[in-house]
């Protein structure tokens, strides 16, 4: 049984997400559906991208992830659809699969993309507002039904790329930043642990706190204790122990966290 | 294979949505389930019924929609059950299916309804404050099951029916109001493709603000922009580009639009 | 069709809960997932034993109920899998499975307990923040795969046990407190129907308040007033007609509620 995952930010108060399931499982009427998220922040492709790099290894071969976050849509931007590795993506060509893409490379896996330019696979009327249902979800819903990625768009070898900003070189270690505040309030940073692999001890600064150690759990300590640790994305993360960083500390996405090594 | 939609107003965080699915795979164990939404606005049945009329052509042939909006629940209300068209409704006569059978009517399409009144399709206990968990949810059951209409209740052919408000002719063109604000603060209103068909040009005047022309998308326009265009259901809708129209505006439903043709 | 149930305090905006899905989907693909709740209060644990208690009785005969509301990840805290009555659960062993373990108890019916302490039914590797994830994710596939429980981990017979707080008697009643506030303000309490056997009339005193009938639905009352009614899971419960209980008389989880019998 094919997997068809969601993701966007329609909210779940309207009737955005829902209908989608009602266009996959009229083409593909086996097929499942996980909603990831219906709650990323409006127009956030980064966030989403996050969410997806995250997420899909999650998953099994042959799924499908459907995410639309799309502040371009009527507009001449792309509608694509991929195979990444052992699975697929359909979506706007903004950057959504930038992140699944890029590891998928690193691991040496390969991407074919195509652009959705057969309307034979779409809704018959096409909004310009709101291609998620009227192109995205009927083309998800061909691809689980059996339809190669090849039939269903023109390929193209170009599809656009944003990244995640890299932490910067320092004497002492890296500067890094805040790319995702959780639901629970832990800051996810993009210092990875191989920033931390050549040393023995290290240090964090952020927003004038000074955090000397690594914590391995949040069991470990004191009801709001601020930590650093890594997350379970493999990344350093700031967490207040029963706590939310994001509100104790006042911060966001973008704020600097320096790591030095001694 | 069945799908059965749900439409409450009763929130994510309880078990009352959850509940549902149990009770329907009890009696339905190879039914598809769509959250449509569990977020309307307490009591609100006209933005139910909107967004079922919007949802439901989406859905394939055999679909039942559940929906449970029920202010008058433990009253004399009756529970309904109906064929609308191709698809399937359950819940409280409160006017929920109203919209999605004005448009049937207007399509000549059949439709047939019947009363609540065989406890052998129920929970055997009914509670008189949760008829959502306790008749509905297994009277969708049992229709994804295979019990035919007829057989779940009595014929009755005098539904509740509630409606959109209509739009008022002026000498220049027509007053209509706000009916529904979305997840991005989208204003849609009862103003409709077929109120602007004799005009050659429109503005539209709205809050002491002067709309000159429709916009065929968002992505045309700066950031920030108030727009007016053709929404994803054929409404007249005012926005703000990468904005909230509703939030920059001060708007709600009920709040008057002038649409004038030239 | 096996149905694994999700309860959880990870909210809808982040990746946690939609991960769950596509690891029990590629353990065991043709399993239904139920969304009871993944907005539990963070570390809750009450709160989800109570929508738990709630909701089981809807689901199936061998329906696994996945629970994780879990401050103790990566202490030595156990995880646990257990058969209460005809149903599974697998979850952290910190009461979430208290309540439904206690009427299964005063029902008569068996249950057993295993420790998870088999990694080979794991993610290959376990973070020590998120063993939603990585253990009992899988577990519950596993589970529903046909793997017996005896199987997945060791038999244990002391399965932590947290209490609903009992109410206390007094010369003339009952004081009982405010154990959950719902979706719209309603104020469940520890008071049950039987408290109320011998009595042939009930006066209860809440917040200088006093209400001294029991209603026994919404709709016959004028919008705005106070009432006190045996709400749809058996308990006494005080709400304000479509108002919010919650709101109105400043109320919270622990408040205490006087029962007067006369």
């Amino acid at each position: 049984m094919t997997t068809i995952t969601l993701t966007t930010d329609f909210g779940s108060g309207d009737q955005g997400a829902g209908v989608l399931s009602g266009i996959i499982w009229s083409i593909a009427p086996k097929v499942h559906i996980a909603d990831l998220s219906h709650d990323i922040t409006r127009h956030d492709i980064l966030e989403a991208a996050l969410l997806l790099q995250r997420a899909a290894p999650y998953f099994a071969a042959g799924t499908i992830h459907m995410a639309v976050v799309d502040p371009g849509v009527g507009t001449p931007r792309r509608g694509i659809a991929a195979r990444v590795g052992e699975q697929y993506f359909v979506g706007p060509d903004n950057g959504l699969v930038s992140l699944i893409l890029a590891r998928a490379e690193q691991n040496k896996q390969p991407s074919s993309f195509v652009q959705l330019d057969r309307p034979g696979f779409w809704m018959s009327e096409v909004s310009s507002i709101f291609h998620g249902r009227d192109i995205f979800a009927p083309v998800a819903g061909h691809l689980a039904a059996g339809t190669p990625l090849q039939d269903i768009g023109t390929p193209i070898n170009d599809p656009l790329r944003i990244e995640i900003p890299e932490p910067i070189r320092t004497s002492t270690g890296w500067i890094g930043q805040v790319i995702h505040v959780d639901h629970f309030g832990n800051l996810a940073t993009n210092l990875k642990v191989y920033h931390m692999n050549q040393m023995k001890e290290v240090m964090i600064l952020f927003k004038d706190m000074r955090i000397t150690s690594l914590a391995s759990t949040f069991g470990e300590q004191p009801k709001g204790t601020l930590i650093a640790m890594v997350n379970s994305n493999n990344s350093l993360a700031i967490s207040v122990v029963n706590g939310s960083a994001a509100q104790t500390l006042q911060a966001a996405e973008g704020d600097k966290v320096e790591l030095i090594g001694r």
